[in-house]
């Protein structure tokens, strides 16, 4: 090669790039896949890489649910989770004079380890598909509202026939493919969760909202904590390692972790019901709470701090609908879903299907949109105390009817998550919540207007602010021993309280009750009627070759390590610690592009040239932050944290020409821990030095 | 303040942006202005800053058209430049064995310096407002066409009478406000320029095509020449010294250039045709070229090397039709357009003007699109050997005839140009020039048939590369000898010739000036009346207030330097040296984002931190590259080179939300000529240390 050469190539790469970027999207790698159905074929096909029964195996079993993902990483149960999945935690550990959240947390020793009021972790410890016996003990109902009823009873009596609190055995039974199959689920559950680790709040969440969901990406959004029975660390059977080769471009990954949901099946009526009804009302909602937030922090550096959270959740959220709204108007998305509507409608005839689901779904849809505000506004808000008050009241009531008859929140297996949110001893500030509510009875009051029964139940005569007042002030339910109390009264409790609350509550329930009865007899019980033979067919069509809808459960993604072409801008696959210091004195240093003082001070002892993030076309959601990558090997190489702004769309149509997914590099957490928190002995652990 | 606002005031930022980056949008830092006509109030409302009648003078006399542009920036007649303005230079300068172009140049002394050949300097002495004579001798005219003819005649005699080769000065007339006013200008030109510095080509277009036009962008776009007279160098009355204090985000900047061309004041009419017919030929034409460059460049290292240069050329004039192509397409753009045109057609009405000069511009527009792949075509290809050719011929006729009835190509003040371009003793290599007449004819065959007489006159009955080869191979016009010889003959010397190309060009020549007189009287004429009604309209409601579309002529732009928030991405106002070190580290040093070997070896001693690219909103288009950017007291702050993708749509339209101009920081020219290139000389007289 003559010198000559340099800039040919150079100038020949950008042709190439995009080559290779074209026969990349036209290999999907898409799919959340269930355990039980891995993607052997797909992945062999695609990388000629073999999944194998113990990759699968370890996988499952270090695969922890946190609330969103995380991983058992040590044999000492250390577990590694995202920074925003654990801020609850860390939040809640921390106290005005003790800020976790801006100063980042170290534990030396065990001893120091901070238990997360609430925390609970679980794995998955096998599956068993139960759709005979579902189907079986629906097959007695003549209609379909009393074989909806039938497969709630038989769903309520697997789950409560398989829990074992002895053994910490919790079971779900999970619907996939629209209700054509039946699993349960058997978890192993701990509710003794530390606090081992957490950069600052600025290294975690570098570049604020302004660089959420964006990349190329600067951030060390991870966690450690360490999972406790009977007060010793926990010795989980499996548990990965670190990889000894660092993840490289073009690499094959997997990815471990429980994405909530996504609508890839739904029909056009629904995405269209989501286009222009559903999403602007969530977007309008959260926008106006956003700049609630805005002002609420604004009053002083105190009330900042008791917002941050909900702030960070309200933009997290309204970028995600932005994104996902974004998706629905665009036209190549949507003429796609109507082409595959179209070729699965035709496929449906040709196989003689009866009925006319899309008819069915068009229809509920419609029901859903005539009392979409309604269903938004009335209630008892969005994580507020009212919400508390709200629980209290639903369960004593609900808890008296027969299973069947409760409202999905109340019945037997959700029971001990609703324990938990009541008696977690999290902080409730009542200024905040005073907000909070004054904004959602205002926004009750412009949807509904001021005659609603509901608006006039929380109103009165009153303006927001002063109903608000009104109700909080005088109201103990921050106090947590006496919404413990409450919650074990039961009925008599509630009906002998004068909290005003409760009171409210109690005004509420039945129009919240008959909502909900709406909502799921009206819309969500025809819906899923519809979906489960769409789902049916759909599944008689593909077989488990198209893997089902994210539900939550535990999912199975892979992906290719690759960087791309975005609005003109080739993008890397990876980010260095040199490109974080660089993008901080791009800014000249101003927030929220500022370098925390940890960083600062450490900066010459930083490898600018180490990995940070990286991005690969797994396909995930959220509910995935937190998620483990593991190379062919099934060692860990990432830390899923993120995804692009191109891949908001996911919720509905995975593509992989733009839309990426964001990860910490495994190298990056071992460097921070090392060289900046001088915490040598998590490192350690995380190596497997010990 | 407590530490608990970090992270409350992270999150915020992003808000506080969108705001100031729309309060932005509402002042806009549009326009090229002529200097006699500089935007002081504009500058004064919006910065507060008075543009002096010394800071003009100073401006003015320092900045130099180069082809594109530049500016002296010693008193000693060094030059700054674009590397990519300079390429042509350096590249002519080099030999396969001595490679500028990949390894750089530093001449160590005066007597190392390099003289381009064909280089040309000129610095704007002083303009007259020659409108008055000009619409004098057009009054005699009775109708339309005589009054063009008699317009082309008193603008020749006043270009002629002005000219004064003694004084090495150059005379033109230039046309404002779309033929309102006539300015004569006066040039002090010189031939001898001398190459001093310039960087390794992939320092200098880091990143290569992929890049261009993006932001982030890291790139030492800059070469140093020296202008000499009469062997000495020159000392400039006026030169640009570097600024005492760095520039920093939200300063005013002023930009002195030679912006080109734009298309601001064209109607609907002619942005739909080119959206619809003009640019998509072109596009397809460039793409044809690139695909042919690169297949001719993949035959061999030195093939590559000859095709370098014109393979960057037709690349960048790609992404530069596809950026103006998307704002061509852009709703949002074309609807400001209606609105604009609908008003300026009210107001037209309003005050009683006559005629209809937008149908008439209709037809024009029509009577182009009908001919619009014949206009393309029929000629001699775009820089090949055969327009060396047609130039040979074509001057020798045209020259015969009245100075008002040539090709305007031909005319006198023309001359000196066209002599440049035969005599430039600048590399021909026939394989390249074959490969680009084959696609050439290829293309000619595709539009126009196999039946069309051009067509039938280059291939006969040849295939397109059996043709190339016949015509080029025996022609000697690759040697500049050859090519003086049949200048300075004239019409006889060009009978007599037995050249294979000359004798093609000889054929093609009555055929391409009957679409160029075409084109002259039946588009560009009427287009141009029409243009001089409009532009009269609108001089007439706005007067100078509103810029003159830009036309290469000398042009003072301002803005500030502004970060901005583009496809959801924060984007800073500058980016630093260890910015580029870590996107190279983010592609593993693949190209074309490697690292030179010089910079890798000097990678420990470059300051990170320091800027190396910085945006602006100042308003320039191509032609604009090398202009020295300056502060408020008139100190060189950096150099122009790009634009970022969002800009392109700037030939029709200004906006400056997220559209910006891309300088390197002088700082950077400077430490790079130090720390990387060991060119202390150059950096001193730079710095003004002598």
């Amino acid at each position: 090669m003559t010198d000559r050469e340099r800039p040919v190539r150079a100038i020949r790469f950008a042709a190439a790039a995009a080559l290779t970027l074209f026969s990349l999207a036209s290999r999907a790698d898409d799919g959340m896949w269930t355990f039980d159905n891995p993607p052997i074929d797909q992945v062999q096909q695609r990388y000629g890489v073999q999944i194998t029964p113990s990759l699968l195996k370890h996988l499952q079993h270090a695969a922890v649910n946190y609330g969103a993902s995380a991983s058992f990483v040590s044999a000492q149960g250390l577990m590694l989770t995202n920074h925003h999945v654990a801020l609850d935690c860390i939040e809640q550990v921390s106290t005005p004079s003790r800020d976790l959240v801006a100063h980042g947390f170290t534990a030396v020793n065990r001893a120091q380890e901070l238990r997360c009021p609430g925390g609970r972790a679980r794995v998955l410890q096998s599956t068993e598909d139960v759709t005979a016996a579902v189907q079986k003990a629906m097959s007695a109902g003549t209609n379909d509202e009393q074989r909806n009823a039938l497969r709630k009873q038989a769903i309520a009596d697997i789950e409560a026939q398989c829990a074992d609190p002895k053994l910490k055995r919790r079971c779900e039974v999970e619907s996939l493919y629209s209700g054509s199959l039946f699993h349960l689920y058997r978890f192993k559950e701990w509710d003794d969760v530390r606090l081992v680790f957490a950069p600052e709040f600025q290294a975690a969440f570098y570049g604020g909202d302004a660089d959420n969901f964006v990349y190329p990406r600067f951030a060390l959004d991870f966690a450690l904590m360490r999972v406790y029975e009977n007060g010793r660390p926990v010795q989980p059977p499996q548990f990965l390692k670190m990889a000894a080769q660092p993840v490289a471009e073009g690499d094959l990954v997997f990815v471990a972790g429980h994405p909530g949901r996504t609508d890839r099946l739904q029909t056009l009526a629904q995405l269209k019901a989501h286009r222009d009804v559903l999403l602007p009302l969530q977007l309008a909602s959260a926008e106006a709470q956003q700049k609630l937030l805005h002002a609420y922090s604004s009053r002083s550096p105190e009330a900042a701090r008791q917002a941050v959270d909900r702030l960070f959740g309200t933009e997290n959220w309204l970028k995600s609908m932005r994104g996902q709204m974004a998706a629905l108007k665009d036209e190549a998305v949507m003429q796609a879903k109507e082409a595959d509507e179209a070729r699965f409608r035709a496929a449906y005839t040709e196989r003689g299907l009866s009925g006319n689901p899309w008819a069915d779904v068009e229809a509920a849809t419609s029901r859903h949109i005539s009392q979409a505000k309604a269903l938004w506004a009335v209630g008892y808000g969005y994580r507020t105390i009212l919400s508390q008050a709200g629980m209290l009241v639903e369960a004593a009531y609900e808890r008296g009817l027969p299973e069947a008859q409760r409202m999905p929140d109340y019945r037997e297996a959700a029971w001990p998550d609703l324990e938990r949110k009541l008696k977690a001893d999290s902080p409730i500030y009542k200024d905040l919540e005073i907000a909070r509510l004054s904004g959602q009875f205002l926004e009750a009051r412009e949807f509904l207007g001021a005659e609603h029964h509901f608006v006039k139940a929380v109103l009165g005569s009153d303006t927001p602010e002063a109903a608000a007042e009104r109700w909080v002030r005088g109201s103990q339910l921050d106090n947590v021993a006496v919404r413990t109390a409450l919650l074990s009264g039961g009925v008599p409790a509630i009906e002998a309280s004068t909290d005003p609350l409760i009171r409210l509550a109690r005004e509420i329930y039945p129009m919240h009750r008959e909502l909900v009865r709406f909502k799921e007899e009206q819309v969500d019980t025809p819906l899923q009627q519809a979906a489960e033979r769409l789902g049916q067919a759909r599944f008689a069509i593909h077989g488990r070759n198209v893997p089902p809808d994210a539900t939550g459960t535990l999912r199975l993604s892979f992906g290719r390590v690759a960087g791309y072409v975005s609005n003109g801008q080739t993008t890397p696959w990876k980010t260095t610690f040199g490109g974080w210091l660089a993008r901080a004195d791009s800014f000249d240093g101003k927030a929220p592009f500022d370098l925390s003082p940890q960083i600062q001070k450490r900066r010459q002892q930083i490898d600018p040239r180490l990995p940070l993030n990286f991005v690969t076309t797994a396909d995930i959601i959220g509910g995935n932050s937190g998620s483990p990558l593991v190379n062919q090997r099934g060692e860990l190489v990432g830390l899923m944290f993120d995804s692009n702004l191109e891949a908001l769309g996911g919720r509905f149509i995975y593509t992989d020409s733009t839309a990426r997914s964001l990860a910490v590099h495994i190298g990056a957490i071992v460097h921070a821990l090392e060289t900046i928190y001088d915490a040598k002995a998590v490192a350690t652990e995380l190596r497997g030095g010990r």
